[in-house]
């Protein structure tokens, strides 16, 4: 997921949301509104039990017998749900560290119930395998402990699509679309679901804004699902693959991934519709809103043009030189998986673990990097770099000019020191993350490539690793403990790290 | 290399070099002051001249013929430095820009001519190759392109060493110890060849604390080439390695490194003397003073001391489970290659590409992590870990508390934060410049794996790879092209990247 991060729209109604709303010595006595962040999540357990109720209609579309286990499923979410919005809030007033907590402790919900129908169906006999499963759903990212998903229900194929479909967007951002008067807590729980370092509102009103970016999704999938069909695959196949591309996340319900189709018209959908969820919906928005030439002004999006470009272009002539194919064959291999790659959604068309390792470095460069921020991309998102190059640049003037004062600037507008710092931080936090992740996969028994790499498509959502984990093969050969490390690193990656950090610091428990 | 960062020395003797001594709107009309820039490169080369001096006395003593390729090198340096020294500056006035350019030049200049030897001597066919070394040994990296090393007539051997010590305290360093009388611009030549984030002084003039450096430096090497000896070596071997591991350099005068002894006592020795040259030398300092307990009370000496424990802990066990060895080997090679690698000297006693993925994944961490700031180890540095760490620790305080205003600090004091701003800058170059490097060295028929901890293990300055760039193999495989592009990159690692940066930075030559 990732709603905005609007930079261009940044004005009387998009001010930046770090500072404001914070009621001076509110820290004296510290407490988290526990209370309103329990009620909060039943509201979230709620919109998952809504979204447990369709699999079933798919089991009795294809006359198989899993709607049973999704019911009982989605009324065990209901039931706790409930439980949890019994807690009534003493106060309404939600600060910004409540709001981490929510989305944090909401989303480890989430995916310990969502991973309920992998075991009452059967299809998975370890509770650690089926976490890992809805984890990578709901983060978007698509490594799958499934050796052969074509083997699957239906029901269980649409079921891992929509987890995808539900966390590229974000839960806790179609909840606020759904209930337009929450007050303040809204800005604070859209801010820590929603990724980017610099956010903004499309619409004054919160719910206002989650309305418009999921209406922006539907239509896009809608689309998609129907060129997908036009372009020659079944409608279950176009559909779940549909939810999976805008949400970036990578799922496939064939086990060789998009190759399984050899169709230039579908990989061309592909590519077209991956690339359109790497952008940051808010120009998307103001695209539709007819002002075109605002969108294209902005700097992220022709940072994103400009990397994928010459990404496309490199790997291109990589494979022609190198593994002897045709130009056209090694455009289409070259453009879809730089885009399938930096969106961070993942797909395959070939086994690029065989490529050269030229591209194969690129690849690993664009994990990184990442879609825009606002996107349902995950990595460390353009504007983030685009910040800390920014900020080089400026140290080395300073250097050189060390009287001159200099203000960051994107799209013509200076940035808050703070946004910027909050880059650098996030780099930090991310680059500690993704050692700490290598250390542990590399227990098991692999290669420091597909160690460090497994970790690295983990906290940037993106799907394969290299080598033995690559496209063609899963990640089921990792032990129980790498498969809940790389879980909890993948919902740091979707929550952009902070949520889940706040949770799990020892200062957010001492002071209460 | 890499002197002081003296931050447990910081009062009125030490203050941060970062402000002061910058006249206003000097910017305007912004011109380097080339000629002084020109002149001090003429110093730099005769320190040069003054050291190719010494391997035709190892020429003679080995009564073999490369004395006169020397002399004709040194006696080439004399001329050049001449020539440049004939440059009289209008103004003594250096600026901090003035000093990162002295600086990069210099250590250009410094390879350009260290290089000619091995081609005068006709051991290598290559200038590119020649320079690959020069570099390797100037910017104490250790990565060698020679496939033996134990056919090289001694006196090449020695030279090697040589660059090595030279580089490994620094020949600016040794420029400012030899001539106090520079003035404001000594700080300007120490501050950019010196690393470490937070730059002080020992005693307050510059000449002085160059001096003092020196001779901590001299007399450590000499007490460890005296005990290699009485551990077993012969003395060419002994002092060779006393240079070589002082500097936190790499090189060695056997094909197989350390491993060619298989003697406890010399791989303990040599575990002693990395230690210590991985260690801030003012502690050194402090020791020397009698001040054992402030330079206990250290924060980054802790974390050295810490890291080093835990991680050598961590490979004791991996080696016991995964390989079988007995527990004092374990011990042992745990030991010796942690410090090895932490303090970026690079020797091995095994293999280490053939142990488990777990140490593996350790030793490459550590590579990334490096030694102290003002010891002669490269790396990201621990004080600049700390200083982000403690950073991430603020920003989710921050969220939690967001009325607390905290300052970081380190050893009791407050961190200016410029110093951790540059901390975050050096991060972010650091990682571009990697990622550049790995891209490049792709290009070549490696792996992923050594195409990228080459590129880390030489912007470290730490010497061998994995894989085919292994301890026991060498960088010859590569193109010149990735030859040239790595040695840049361990010149931009030694230098703490920003001085080649400036130079390299388009802003430097606009406004001329």
């Amino acid at each position: 997921m990732r709603a905005f991060g609007g930079i261009p729209f940044r004005g009387p109604a998009g001010e930046c949301l770090f500072s404001a709303r914070v009621t001076a010595g509110a820290w004296r006595g510290i407490s988290m509104n526990f209370r309103l962040i329990f009620n909060t999540m039943g509201y979230i357990l709620w919109v998952e039990a809504g979204f447990l109720m369709l699999p079933p209609v798919v089991a009795l579309l294809y006359g198989e017998n899993c709607w049973l286990a999704f019911l009982l499923s989605a009324t065990l979410c209901g039931v706790v749900g409930t439980l949890l919005h019994l807690v009534k809030p003493k106060k309404q007033q939600m600060h910004s560290r409540d709001g981490f907590m929510a989305v944090a402790l909401s989303w480890i919900l989430l995916s310990l119930f969502g991973a309920i129908p992998y075991m009452l169906t059967g299809v998975l006999d370890s509770y650690v395998d089926a976490v890992f499963e809805t984890v990578s759903g709901l983060t978007t990212t698509g490594a799958t402990i499934l050796d052969s998903v074509e083997t699957m229900p239906p029901s269980i194929l649409f079921w891992r699509s929509e987890t995808q479909w539900m966390g590229g967007m974000g839960v806790l951002v179609l909840f606020l679309a759904l209930t337009p008067h929450l007050g303040d807590g809204a800005y604070y729980l859209m801010k820590a679901e929603s990724p980017g370092p610099i956010k903004s509102k499309l619409v004054p009103r919160v719910g206002g804004t989650a309305k418009i970016l999921y209406t922006i999704y539907i239509v896009l999938t809608a689309a998609e699902a129907v060129a997908l069909r036009i372009a020659g695959m079944s409608w279950f196949d176009a559909v779940n693959h549909a939810f999976t591309t805008m949400a970036t996340g990578g799922f496939s319900v064939r086990n060789t991934s998009i190759a399984e189709y050899q169709s230039d018209a579908i990989t061309w959908v592909i590519v077209a519709f991956t690339f359109l969820a790497g952008i940051n919906f808010s120009l998307l928005y103001a695209v539709v809103r007819g002002r075109i030439r605002d969108a294209l002004r902005s700097e992220e999006l022709r940072w994103y043009l400009l990397i994928l470009a010459a990404t496309i272009g490199l790997i291109c002539v990589d494979l022609h030189v190198e593994l002897g194919q045709g130009w056209y064959e090694s455009v289409t291999d070259a453009a879809f998986q730089a885009t399938t790659i930096m969106s961070t959604t993942g797909y395959a068309t070939k086994d690029f673990t065989l490529w050269p390792t030229f591209s194969r470095c690129i690849l690993v460069l664009l994990m990184y990097v990442g879609g825009c921020a606002g996107s349902t991309a995950g990595g460390m998102k353009i504007s983030r770099l685009m910040l800390q190059v920014k900020s080089l640049r400026r140290e080395l003037d300073h250097i050189i000019h060390p009287n001159r004062v200099s203000v960051i600037t994107m799209d013509g507008q200076s940035v808050d020191e703070r946004a910027v710092n909050s880059a650098h931080m996030f780099q930090v936090a991310y680059l500690l993350i993704l050692m700490a992740g290598t250390l542990v996969v590399s227990l098991d028994v692999l290669g420091f490539t597909e160690s460090f790499v497994a970790s690295l498509t983990c906290i940037s959502n993106v799907g394969p690793s290299l080598g033995a984990l690559g496209p063609m093969a899963n990640f089921a050969p990792l032990s129980w403990f790498s498969k809940l490390v790389l879980a909890l690193i993948m919902l740091m990656g979707r929550l952009e790290l902070m949520p889940l950090l706040v949770l799990l610091s020892p200062s957010t428990w001492r002071n209460k």
